[in-house]
């Protein structure tokens, strides 16, 4: 069976020129394929501001309202991503940028209203609006662009089939497209983001869990070491391993190949 | 040999929301394969002025400085690329919306400073900034998503294989590709823009200009009639007939088929 390494970039590394220029030397110095999925919610927040428009966050998801979803799409689907692909061009790198509405690769659908726990501790229905939750990931076509010899630049959109794009997690789609490929591929699924990997206390870069099988991560969560964004990344990342992924990382932008980081399997 | 259709789409059309509807409505229905380019300058415009920025256009052609690069990156690979996509998604149509850096399709370099005449009649070095001019087409990269089933929406952004994306004019990237194509396809090029095709008269509508071989197109010019920015698109679409392209219409939104409108050849 072909490996694929699915590699999501988070969005402090897309901020950061070197750390991002890194990122793309070692994509272009990878053996085998590989898709990049990656975030942008700072830079879309900065770009909202500069409109004069306010970011809402609920339970750390943007609400999306229509004039948010243009930024969104401007942001990720335009900006980022073809920025991206550009500078893997100029690498030798043959990327393709894509939304989920491409070849209507990532289908989804527009996020129901959600009792959430609100800031001030009361829960109340929320309405995330251009918000989409995904359905399925057609892993076929994506085969076909890298048999093609594309690798795909995923931004985080995905859309409804019904003329909407809907702002969808990255790590999800990550974790969804890692997820369909094992029809087709031996499945590496590596997060990279600023950190070493897991720490125990993440003021110690030193403090890294090199290793963390399922069994030991709710009990890690109840410590209080994993908390906040970490804990649906997880989720994320062993729903990927209970689909056949093979492997996942947790490591940072300078070791794609996740020499070090977190083992999850 | 098989039949395509190279058609641009004019900024115009992409403002008015009914037109645009009716011409992905018009795609949806056209039985051969298609490629879409599109412009946006004017949502650019509107854009930049809401964060502050003042476009300077000299001869038709936005100088593209680096924050207005970004601009347009946003609003022609993202806002208007990527809603087209899922527009046609909607209508059952398997679109991917592409730059020119996307597999390498279109390169270009940098224009270099050009001799212009400035609105005060004085000729003065231009530097157009991030502005590309087409060096080639991969025809052939073009072909293999074509064969896959992908229909391809292009932005008028090309790269420079340096890691630069170009803002490049659409009619001369639909231009460019529809003369790549022709060693692969029979290539109908179709301007879609506002009026019914070419005027005798720019404000009667019913004296279309049907037919204009080569031959009778500067003498247009000289006597006015031809005026502005339809002379590049004009020479544009002779070109596109000198390299093989076997027709060219200029038509209104509503009729992609070129069953009207002003045909060239």
């Amino acid at each position: 069976m072909k490996e694929i390494n699915v590699i999501k970039v988070g969005g402090g590394v897309l901020e950061d020129k070197a750390s991002l220029r890194c990122v793309l030397d070692q994509c272009a110095a990878l053996e085998g394929a590989w898709i990049l999925v990656h975030g942008g919610g700072r830079l879309a927040t900065q770009m909202a501001a500069r409109l004069g428009m306010e970011t809402k966050m609920v339970g750390g998801r943007r609400i999306t309202d229509e004039e948010m979803l243009r930024v969104v799409t401007m942001v990720y689907g335009g900006l980022v991503n073809r920025q991206m692909v550009a500078e893997l061009q100029a690498r030798g790198v043959n990327a393709i940028g894509l939304t989920g509405a491409d070849m209507n690769l990532i289908r989804s659908h527009r996020r129901p209203l959600k009792e959430m726990e609100m800031p001030d501790g009361t829960r109340q229905e929320v309405d995330f609006g251009w918000v989409g939750d995904v359905d399925r990931v057609d892993a076929s076509a994506l085969q076909s662009l890298l048999e093609a010899g594309a690798l795909p630049v995923i931004a985080p959109l995905t859309h409804d089939a019904a003329g909407h794009l809907l702002n969808t997690n990255a790590d999800t789609i990550a974790s969804q497209v890692a997820q369909a490929l094992t029809r087709y591929y031996r499945v590496t699924f590596t997060f990279c983001f600023e950190m070493p990997g897991l720490l125990h206390d993440v003021h110690d870069p030193s403090s890294l869990i090199s290793s963390l099988p399922e069994k030991d991560f709710r009990p890690l969560v109840e410590q209080g070491i994993i908390a906040d964004g970490m804990i649906p990344k997880l989720e994320n990342a062993y729903e990927a391993i209970h689909q056949g992924v093979a492997q996942v990382v947790i490591t940072r932008w300078d070791d794609l190949k996740g020499l070090h980081g977190t083992h999850l399997k």
